[in-house]
């Protein structure tokens, strides 16, 4: 696959009259070819217009025909596996395995999607059929089911270049549920967007859908992003990125004349519970799994552990100096960006004028992109008087909060905001004994671990990967697993239609064989 | 049981230290005793942090529990049923069978939510059961279901004093959920709100709840719903009444530090396409029955039909000069309050400014509230060329699209804003030759209907009564129907948790028998 720098806009390459950007080597400071052309207005409108053109026939699509699209474009990203792993590697530094990795997250994402919607029960069909005889009035036959919002925006993450990117799980739930997608890509890694993109667009071309399907637009800035998430045609937005940009996107949203569904995943400091079984357990092991979570991917994870609570234990002191030990000796690591790399020194910074940095890596003269690990610490009381402590900093650094007993963690529980996650270590004498503690954590995060690392998100059926602002901008959904379809569908009721007439989801003899409720208990099949 | 004219904190009577103000009689335009007192900043901030107390608990209850609260409450509605209706007949003019019917909707309303949530399954639970063989990682055990989002904010609406207002649709599904509830009472009928919420609140008592479960504040302006909004402790809104209000309060959701979600029921013209069919089968009929739903409730309705698209036809001259008639001799229609009638009179006027009135009741003297039934009528292409013409006018009036043939239907649906219901009448033949009309309103409206009139919703598993702004705030929920207790609740996921830990909805035994998805499927129960 060769890179032209261009947009891709329902099919067709445009591009070259919008500002020209590169992306950049993290590692090495060097811009990598080619150039490529922020799109400017008309191509905006054009790949909106486009979108909506498609809807008309995408909505109509059967989950067989949307599903073998989605298996197409999966068989396309493991076919070029190498290709991607290796041009995101250039582009964003991070780690060849994990890339390929992600690679196989990209294309299991699209076949998990391409099953539920083959399968089709997502829909949730309902049926309250006719009560002719019904006193005063007879009732009226009454079917719904969920069907697909429209255009959606999906904008491409930093941190995930592949599967919360271009051909993402944002993408990948929309294209599911029957939406056109728009995507703006991530200008951090433009080529690994071009390349997902070519891979879609095939697809898309290959099983004969409308080509508006699916569009590409890149832009160094955020006049692209703000104009998809005004424009009239658009009926959704799909974000994941900083609360400053999500709430940005938000507020656009919202302040439309017709406000549209905007899913954004934007911070979380992902706490995690120390208790005493956990310490005694070891607790140099314990360091080092933790410490192996807040710098994995450089600490660029949405669900890094930030805000790490622990008691006064017996064990407290050996696991401190641990995660001490660990952080100092720690080699330097490399940003996503130069961007993100300037804001980790400043937050850092402006975290360390406030509380103790009990523990850094040693500087080292490098590239703009070299961050080295923080580990800061604060008491319990210091922690609830300045909220500002639990906000996220991107990049590899925790906080560690002392608290004088477990009796504290309700209160620093009650006082959090909403996370992604929340994490509970120690063994299930320690669980009885906090039932409170974990009520509290289920009210402020979207899981729940026990005695895991938040860091790694499973991509399933019962997966949640949402949460309380400023987690998300909506509790109710997640951004990733299956149910990441519900973002995109809005159920519309059918009454007294002729049988011939519904959609065959809500026909009577059930011809695809799907779940549904008959006047609200669940139907034999 | 006696009216006090004060506010319900919890269960404790207060209030004398806000502005007081009366209901009025519309038919009468007297003033009706008690004086009730708007609830001042403290009040509002007591039943909050009230609920918010009460949540602790009321997010625990079992679905048994919560359904004997809803049932004791329902029973409440029956055993006042006479009580309740001739309150809400002195404050609405609505007549006395219909406000008896709406006593047995909320009675069934909160029935319907009882027998979902005890029967479990609505809370989707999710089971993906561990992995310890997977490589290159195990997978852990992750499970999910839905959680109360937390204390809920319900303004009552004035067009159904009952079903819509202190105990309806709202208030019971967001307490099935398991959310305490603050109701805003509506200020036009503050006796049967008031009567409406001594019932929950004995309800509340009689099964020992917290009695932060429910509180309902008066107020005659809007201090009180703007201070609900925006309260930190507030977990999200719904709202049936205008479009501005309903603006405004989403404007307000929106602008808080941590936006939240705001279900609005605003506006909807309700379209109706008047196939060939259904000329022939009878242009008088076809006249009297759309009279009936677009006056029924004085034009009141969410779902009043207020754009009628005829084409072309032998009999629509029939069908024009019938409903002309039906309109000039209609008697005079009592509105909900002056200010209803007020607008009505205004909107009507600036419409008739615009567009001929083609037939209108005549002019009575009489009560402020009185308003005389409007028929105007407009050619497809003005009607195009004046979006302002598909806004609703509340009231008993309606607008005749006249078209040159069903041709231009398609046309008239694409240019539509969302809508509760679009309505088809016409033939099992008019249905095969307007599918693309079908497809196109199945994006407008969140309710299609063959054959009916959209006024009349029924309240059943399957029913959706949402849709696309301006209809409302989020076209994925709706505020009719089982499915509205959605708008309450989020997933939450527990991920490595030991069985005696989870939530019984989760256990492997499902001791609660309820449908649950096991890696995607449903399990056997």
């Amino acid at each position: 696959m060769e890179l032209t720098g261009q947009s891709i806009l329902g099919g067709r390459r445009s591009g070259g009259a919008g500002k020209g950007f590169q992306a950049f080597n993290p590692q090495t400071g060097e811009a990598i070819a080619p150039v490529y052309h922020s799109a400017v207005a008309a191509e905006v409108d054009e790949a909106v217009e486009l979108a909506s053109e498609a809807f008309a026939s995408s909505s109509q699509l059967s989950g067989k025909a949307r599903a073998a699209f989605l298996r197409r474009a999966a068989d396309g990203f493991d076919a070029h596996r190498e290709a991607l792993a290796q041009r995101a590697h250039l582009e964003t530094a991070l780690p060849m395995p994990r890339l390929l990795g992600e690679v196989g997250r990209t294309s299991g994402q699209l076949r998990l999607f391409a099953g539920v919607v083959e399968e089709g029960s997502w829909v949730q069909a309902r049926i309250d059929p006719a009560l002719p005889d019904r006193q005063p009035l007879p009732r009226p036959d009454i079917r719904s089911m969920l069907r697909p919002l429209g255009p959606v925006a999906v904008f491409g993450a930093s941190n995930f270049p592949l599967a919360f990117s271009v051909a993402g799980g944002d993408t990948a739930s929309a294209l599911a549920a029957g939406c056109p997608v728009v995507v703006k890509a991530h200008p951090a890694h433009p080529g690994t967007s071009e390349l997902a993109g070519q891979i879609l667009a095939e697809a898309v071309a290959a099983e004969g859908l409308h080509p508006g399907v699916f569009s590409l637009l890149f832009d160094a800035g955020i006049d692209v992003g703000a104009a998809l998430v005004r424009h009239p045609l658009i009926r959704a937005v799909a974000f994941t990125g900083s609360l400053r940009a999500g709430r940005a996107l938000m507020d656009l949203a919202a302040a439309r004349p017709d406000p549209i569904p905007c899913f954004t995943e934007m911070s979380s400091g992902n706490p995690v519970f120390v208790l005493p079984g956990a310490l005694r357990k070891g607790p140099a092991g314990l360091a080092a799994t933790l410490f192996g979570s807040f710098t994995l991917g450089a600490g660029q994870f949405c669900t890094k552990p930030g805000i790490v609570l622990v008691p006064e234990a017996p064990e407290g002191q050996a696991f401190f100096d641990e995660l001490k030990a660990l952080v100092e000796k720690a080699a330097p690591f490399t940003l996503l960006t130069e961007g993100i790399a300037r804001e980790y020194g400043r937050a850092t910074e402006t975290r360390a004028a406030e509380i103790p940095v009990a523990a850094q890596a040693l500087a080292e003269a490098g590239p703009a992109c070299m961050a080295g690990a923080r580990l800061f610490a604060v008491c319990l009381e210091e922690f609830l008087a300045k909220p500002a402590l639990a906000d996220e900093i991107f990049g590899p650094n925790t906080l560690l909060v002392h608290c004088n007993s477990t009796q504290d963690f309700v209160r620093a529980a009650a006082a959090l905001d909403g996370h992604l996650t929340a994490t509970i270590l120690g063994d299930e004498d320690d669980l009885v004994a906090n039932r409170k503690l974990i009520q509290v954590l289920a009210e402020k995060a979207g899981r729940l671990i026990f005695n895991g690392m938040p860091t790694g998100v499973e991509v399933t059926h019962a997966i949640v990967h949402g949460g309380p602002y400023p987690a998300t901008s909506d509790p109710r959904f997640t951004s990733v697993g299956s149910m990441a379809i519900y973002r995109f569908a809005r159920p519309v009721c059918f009454q007294g239609f002729p049988e011939e007439m519904l959609p065959p989801e809500l026909q009577d003899g059930n011809p695809l064989g799907i779940r549904r409720l008959r006047n609200g208990n669940i139907e034999a099949i």
